[in-house]
């Protein structure tokens, strides 16, 4: 639902007066003011980033988040632990271990007869690629997952060309010398979502390296998100799964 | 038309296996390698960056391009001077100056319905930003420009809330300290391409500057292509318009 | 009282010679030498950076600039547990937890109707922050804080428009890619200094995104501090916001 | 005048609704989109950066300033012979050489009683000076210059201590280890806004060198701009400079 | 030969105590010390880096090398007028135009049953590879090109998989991500020699990022040079190639 | 065994189809895909990169590699108490652990009359070197170590110059500056592969330094590995030491 | 004593043959070659950088100094538990803890009539300084020691002008923006060592800034070493206050 | 002559008043403050840095040099053609072209019996060295030059081993990977002063490769100055040079 359809749900009395403010509007929890709008601006909800967050401070924006009605609330960057401390507070709270993101209520409807492929270079490039394919899904997205085809042994890669092909995006999660997403491009007719990752050592820099490459692809169709951002690329591989699909009321609020 | 579509019209008949062949390799002149089998992999034909490459080499490429049936020929990154001697050698070439982009061929039928937004933060990110809007009609987008709209006057941006809403992609283009990105994508529903622009002076490092801006965006929706590279998110938001649109055959070859 | 009235007072009588010579002169602790003249010369009192210092001589210093009559004695980069440890030492020692600070003595008086605001772009942020507002009130200016008001959703920001508009200074504190600074500087009639967190992670480089960010700002108005550098810019804005207000005897000394 | 003051004034009539519309709102001449309500929101007016722009393109936002009635335009970056251009088309434009400024209009009304510093390091750094005092002085500040007066012959900058010590900001421009900030703040009770210039070779990295120098000072009451931004220093100061100013109707518009 | 060959051949009277001595020693010309006896003791002889040296230095240090009776020298980095001036001044002088090499005297006698791959990433990384072809020649390798088989369109590449797979080493060739050092190691049984170039624009900083992504490749069997330093992968090419190699005596000196 | 040879084995029925199969392609645990078939493609086998992969990972790709007859396998970066947990599952695994690196299986047989020289600049760089030394001998190489001879000492390295003179390859490691590969470059007839450390501190960036050197060596030459990658350099020497050699049979699968 | 010396000592009878050798060789111990001749070619004996060196491999090279008849034995970098470790297994070993520094043997004889003065910007620099000052004392200088000293309180530092017009050299030891040598400079008629600390946060970047700093300052008659090299500018200061001054014979060896 | 000495001068009547102020002050000729009383103070008299001055100011600086009674006046980076002008204007000005200096005036009387050795290690960095050999030599050093000894082929260094030996500093001038300056340094017993240059290319990022490389030089009694600073290393040579020497009268003013 969009702002405009919601004001004319207000107006047609399909809304009380204080859900359609409730909705526009953000709450003010001093250390933050979670911004309610957002999923009738953005097309998606508002998701907690959780590090430097108290406990206390994603448990009160969790609640205020499904106090307005939001059904598919994420926090991203939780460690077990904490996620832990939460379920035990919050209701409805599925927890993704490898992905580390937690999410209250529902995933968003599945788009149909679209996928998202998320794949990596190596083995050590999966929590990335976790995180990214578990925002995908919550975001409604199919995601099939391809790890370990980094570029040194082609053939690993070239098995999945056709699942490549079918895609409407492609997330490419890779550390070291990053060159998975130019490769990908080159066999992939939608948009390759890159991901540096800061596996490696030495040059690598913290995933500088893979960056630079990322950004220096020389095939068309590679756009980048920062360092280990598997949360940027699912959410962007998400919208773009979404394109052309009109959302039924029932997946947002 | 894809790979399979190829290979089935191939054993129909419809395609002599001369045509098929010529879509299903590459031609090999030496100093480059043309892929001529880049539209069927990729969904959008080869496109020539043109910088570093001689007139006669351009000139040739183009011309084996035109032989493989390419209706969509893009040539990047040429100057003026290079385009005026190019068209008097080839037949059907169209040269866009503010965008240094020649066409040879057709645009690619535009999708309907839908359209790309490309904006800029101030005046001098306009050729970058046309690099991209050039690319975006090549491949079959309606574009809207949204030029000078810097964060520094929030109003001016405002005033272009709807339109940035109602996107399938926004391209937006900036220099300096490149913070355009993040408050667009506070505002679409739709992915955000970044492109940071070589345009500041001292610290602004020639494009880092910008470029650090947008992938650290704390707005989700955004991925960043190059510093300058217009055409890259111009190549990216075409994809991107295109998805679930099905290629009608007379599109691509 | 600035160095000149000072001799004059000497001069009448008003202040002995030791009382005269301790202003004039700094104190050798061995491993410091206390900056007593400071506050003559630059108008606010001597700080001190307690990082890299020991306990024994953090106390030995604010032992020193009580003896030297200062009024307002700050100790920044205070960790809990070493407050702890003063407190039990030094009557009159007020430690502020969330912003690190130790403050001996008084505040000095509040400037009238004038204020400073404090922004955040996040909740991450805060430290920080806290860091320039405790600083700029202690050294007489009146602060309100307003927090998470990042341009990822800008009414939260544009709901405080007027607040910003009516600042004699606005200290911008904002990590990832900083965008903040800019936004502010297009709504305030006033200096905004920026503050770069190290809030981030990948291709924020520890804060330097965010520091170029606001170093390149397209808006005027825009000074910066280095990375996490509260306490510099609630400096900054405390004198700012004294300009052309007399100095009452009683502030200093 | 303020938004608040101007809408006032045209309830009272005082304003027409066609100045009142026009203040408020941008002019869009399609590469630009010239910023009217910047006085009144920021309380200085649009400057006009104008490397990067075109000569036609900076002539037309002159005159469109002109017809906002903006009393004081300011073109920055601007080249000898580009001014001489616009000197040609323009009445009332002025041009400073050694600042490459030229000013539209009258300066704005002088701040009694108060002045601002502006001092160099070396003699290579008196054109980057001369653009923060221009602008300076073209936004109400009395300025004094106080150049060479580097750190490595610290009698030089000490015989000014005085005339530093009575101002209301201190601009201290400097090249290669731009050390002169720290000194300068060790001196000043008042902001120092520091400009680190690209005078300097090998590891001054194009002023990058005095950048980093600026933003570690140990010396309390530094803020930094970009490297060789004079402008954005003058701008700053001429804020301080005002601030407690009640801005008298004529001064702007 | 090596030094401990030369003097028993010296004991042997098989040389002349002045011929000994001129191959021990180094020739003094002021300017440089020109290394006589460099191919005794690294197997293959001086090569002058013209950049940076006048001239008349360059044809002195040839002149010196052909004194000290060096068969085969070379000269690196010599734009083609400064070429055309040297070969009015020495006979036997060939120049490599696209390489920009000068060759005085004649290549080592070839390796039989051996060669080496030179192979580019695109058009543009030719000049380099064509340093690395003709050094390699010039010390006794044959030479196999392989030009523009970048990553974007792996059949290219892949069409060259056996000729590769055939090499004692293969030197690959790209700018922009570089890619193509990780995709051929993968594929080769041979040493690669990676050549970053400086082919790009923005983000790859002057081939900053294609040396990084060389640097981490994934890929076992990558060792990476310089640059753009084509002279040195060719080099390191012909010493692999040689390795078990008796040198007969004729090849040098 | 090359790829061409196995299928002909396999035609002649000396391989069963089940062993031709296993040897072609790559085995899919899910989470990693081991590359069977690297060491017919590549000359060596596959390597497992232990960092990042948890203990029960590496034990499976072991496992899965032994099930695929590898010969020679081995793990590097291991760390000694992970070393033992898997030497309590998989018997015939040998740990190196100044190398840190585990070996399962047999080196392959040694290259006869060849040598590789591993040479530090000082006594901290030895772990890095003994990787190299480690990886070196399992793939057939025989190893002389030549430790704690930097360049500010030469008597020490010129007391090897012999040694040095008559190896196929050396492997030069050193921090700091890193300056022990070009003097050996000058002295050595043979591939220099340079091996920066993050041995060092403050200006060395964790190795950068070292790494700059090595690839601006003056000496011909030199080509280099990313910092620490003592694996890397003892993989290109093997290489390197093998050239013209002819593979038996029994040294691979 | 010069190499020369002791070969005539010997060639006299002074020496035996055991003797001479034992000072023109390097003792190998395998994992170090102790550079016994050190002391005769560069006129200060060898000295240990105990950090990546165990503590066994410590002990071995101080017993093989001794063994060697160096009087003047320096370890640097040397943890205070390892120092008691050592305090414990050689005797006459005298560690100095603030400085990290042990000494085993005696002092070089104080060369008269000259000093050394080691000064500091702040508190938290005096670990580096008292590496510098227990190192330069070690070969033969008297120190003046002169902390807290920096810029933003230039009467301290002008309070020991006297102190500085007189030393040989000056050793100024500064973090943060590390101004204290330009200043140094400007007021001392001999050379200064500049060392640049870590001491600092957020863009000083590890020292990268004090470093920056100095390499470009404006005074003459300043060199630099690497961050937090106090060692290297103690070892400098004593080479420069030791000129001129003939070698007595016991002070070495 | 030092302050104090001139000061007793003139109570005693061998200077006039006008004499003694004359060196006390600076001149203030606006765009300057010339540093009159440097030579005082620092031992050797002020040196015009003559890039980003016009040729007009540097003409005027040495007249007010000339005027204040210097007699040895330097001006720097001056290029040939400005020298001719400044030749035409100032009588008794010398220039050398190869280090593009220019003297006014005398050399200072040499100091007998030393020298300073200043070495390259190639023919490019001859224009640093020389530089640095003009400079030490107007300040009073007899100056050896050895130029061209680069690391690539040790015996050319070795054979000046004891010339180096000898020398009261040596200057070491190299680009690329700077290694010779460690190398010196392990041979010299006096203080090595490095000097990195911009020659070389690539990843030698305009001399920080050579810069880094020296300032982690594993020898001991380095000290490093900025890229190209030719000048600094000279001056600093110069002062190593004279220490212990009693500055005559007439050497000085």
């Amino acid at each position: 639902m969009e702002i405009r359809e919601l004001l004319q749900a207000y107006k047609k009395g399909l809304l009380s007066e204080e859900e359609a403010a409730r909705a526009l509007t953000y709450s003010d929890l001093g250390f933050a003011k979670v911004d309610r709008q957002r999923s009738l601006r953005c097309g998606l909800p508002e998701v907690i980033y959780c590090e430097g967050k108290t406990d206390e401070q994603i448990l009160r924006i969790f609640e205020d988040l499904r106090a307005g009605s939001c059904k598919t609330a994420l926090g991203t960057r939780l460690a077990p632990e904490r996620a832990r401390w939460l379920e035990g507070r919050l209701s409805g709270l599925h927890y993704f271990e490898k992905a580390r993101i937690a999410l209250l209520g529902e995933p968003m409807e599945e788009v149909p007869e679209r996928y998202v492929v998320v794949a990596t270079g190596g083995t050590s490039d999966i929590p990335v690629a976790e995180e990214a394919a578990v925002t995908a899904a919550a975001f409604g997205a199919r995601v099939e997952r391809c790890y370990d085809v980094g570029v040194a042994g082609l053939h690993r890669l070239l098995s999945k060309a056709e699942l490549i092909a079918g895609a409407s995006a492609v997330v490419a999660v890779a550390g070291m010398e990053g060159a998975l997403a130019s490769v990908v491009a080159g066999l992939a007719p939608c948009p390759v979502l890159a991901v540096p990752t800061s596996v490696g050592y030495g040059a690598s820099f913290g995933g500088l390296s893979a960056l630079l490459t990322m950004l220096n692809s020389c095939a068309s169709g590679v756009s980048v998100v920062n360092i280990d951002n598997g949360f940027g690329a699912g959410y962007q591989a998400a919208l773009i799964n979404r394109i052309g699909v009109k959302n039924s009321e029932d997946t947002l609020y």
